[in-house]
């Protein structure tokens, strides 16, 4: 039998920690997991283009323990009630190739971006940063908000999308949130909101170049997370904020930012920082006050496996509806696959026969 | 809600139908795809490689769907009570990226693969063929022994396996089965066993460049099952046997093959034939009687796609213990993922505000 974390289980893990102490702890698993990157197997995502929409898979392993995960992006998918982004994944241990675990990752990956995105800012922005606009008021906003104002004590957040209705959802969200001493100000454009960040949150998802940010708008010192540009033909940024003298990018997985990234503007030679490197010091530290840093977040398999192994220790460590299916057989011989099949099953048992 | 097939389903839906039943109506969807082999987005399974073992990730579209499968190769596993193989897999709608199907694919991945194997020696073999040796008698014999018999009128089977329990398991299960006017024989040595066969399949599980068959026991007409090998390193037949004059090698999809088939052992220009291209009669037919024809099987993504499909359609068909799981999360807002997770789920009214 194989654990199964579907939706509502997915609802009574997190319910019993709360969402800010979910992603405080997912956000140190993904960074002990950054800080062994050479011990993973790393390839860039398996992407199946449609005109409407992506499907990829994001495979990822230590040697210990193997995951995937299936992830959609389908912008018009909200038109019809429907997600732009669902998700699933699988953890399996490499030395049977059995999987272990297979859960819901529609909501772990809202949780597990926006824990990576306050790592990395963690790491790149100024000390005292305290302002964040929140560019794309969609389904990962929340996740954001949260994880920018518990792990980095971002007091003041200023919300813009060009859909009001998306914004009075994200405000209506954070109120019953009760976070304490966050200010919430909605603005009416991208302008207004960026002007005075310390930090820039994009996470819209329109799939196609979008000049969600202009070079007029960013501020030296700025740090940019830049979230929803994660595939070929889909960014956020002008190219121009990257060709600043005073920008710094760093990226999760190269190759896959390459492909995928805001970085996908750029040459092959644009120079890029890992976030392992970043996390593990082996990069120079911000020059702090005038550079731009820039978080060209894609999503990275690395993220998932960490997340996928979480999930699967509290799963464990917490009483409720966990449920198993029957994903894979067990057989007394497993030799003996067809005996599930056979008329009236019924354990063979070995005996001596002639040979030709 | 994603419809699920587990063990428990997968043997109730077999069960109904009748193995050979199953995989008659299996090979029919498999071939008819093959047929439009251009409306497929194909690429070699994405494989991660241990020490013990292999885990594949196998996708597949037409553009309309979308399937992947999961699959291990682990051969040491059966010392463990564990099976070699195991696998699931998943249906998907390409326009939303939804999930459709959550499948089993463990029994499947047998079942497709004889019929995968039996349709290509429908037309491959010489028209008289009635006897086959089966060399390898692990989980996968018995499927290609039904499949073999049903399809191709195979009329005596002559096993060998190097563990002598695995062909005592296979002969008992075969028995059992009743296949009506088959001869079994069990044989001393896979000499023996192919001497006089018109079809030779090979289904071993060694994950090593192993030489199963040498090019003195393959006699002109012979038509060659090459199941076993099937990743790098795995090898059945003796690259003297695809040197032959004679020899002609038929494969699913030529760039995986290159990297996994038997015709790893041989340069990039040795030439082989796509399935796809016989099953279309693009490509000339057998020269009967003294051509070796060899199937060079390795299992490709298309297959899962059939099964899935037909699994889809068969378990919506036919009443049972079919399950769901929640999989994905239903919102009355998509874009208020967040609403799932909030302290008490409440429908949100959306609201006019103020802007900055």
């Amino acid at each position: 039998m194989v654990e199964f974390i579907g939706i509502e289980r997915m609802r009574e893990l997190v319910a019993a920690r709360g969402v800010a102490r979910f992603i405080t702890e997912l956000a140190a698993e993904i960074e002990a997991d950054f800080l062994r990157w050479e011990a993973f197997e790393k390839s860039p995502r398996h992407a199946t283009h449609s005109a409407v929409g992506v499907i990829e898979l994001m495979p990822a392993s230590d040697g210990r323990l193997y995951s995937f995960k299936y992830v959609n992006g389908h912008p018009r998918n909200t038109a019809v009630g429907l997600l732009t982004v669902t998700a699933f994944g699988v953890l399996a241990d490499v030395e049977t190739g059995y999987p272990l675990l297979l859960s819901e990752l529609t909501l772990t990956t809202a949780l597990r971006t926006a824990a990576t995105s306050a790592l990395a800012a963690r790491h790149l922005s100024r000390a005292a940063s305290r302002v964040m606009a929140l560019i794309g008021n969609g389904a990962q906003s929340e996740f954001q908000a949260i994880a920018f104002h518990h792990l980095l004590g971002v007091r003041e957040l200023r919300l813009y999308d060009v859909d009001a209705a998306a914004t009075a959802k994200l405000e209506h969200n954070l109120a019953r949130a009760r976070l304490e001493g966050l200010r919430i100000v909605r603005c009416a454009s991208t302008a207004a909101a960026v002007a005075g960040s310390d930090i820039v949150t994009t996470v819209t998802a329109d799939k196609r170049n979008a000049t969600i940010l202009t070079p007029d708008l960013v501020a030296p010192g700025m740090h940019l997370n830049a979230v929803g540009g994660d595939c070929p033909g889909k960014t956020e940024l002008h190219p121009d904020i990257l060709r600043r003298a005073d920008a710094r990018v760093v990226v999760e997985y190269e190759p896959q930012s390459r492909i995928e990234g805001e970085i996908q503007q750029m040459g092959p030679e644009y120079p890029v920082t890992e976030l392992a490197a970043v996390l593990a010091g082996r990069a120079r530290p911000r020059r702090d006050g005038d550079e731009v840093t820039i978080f060209d977040s894609v999503g990275f398999a690395l993220e998932d496996f960490s997340a996928l192994r979480y999930l699967l220790r509290i799963h464990h460590q917490q009483r409720g509806t966990g449920q198993q299916i029957d994903l894979l057989p067990h057989l007394e011989d497993p030799k003996d696959l067809y005996a599930l099949l056979a008329p009236q099953p019924r354990a063979f048992a070995p005996r001596a026969g002639a040979a030709a």
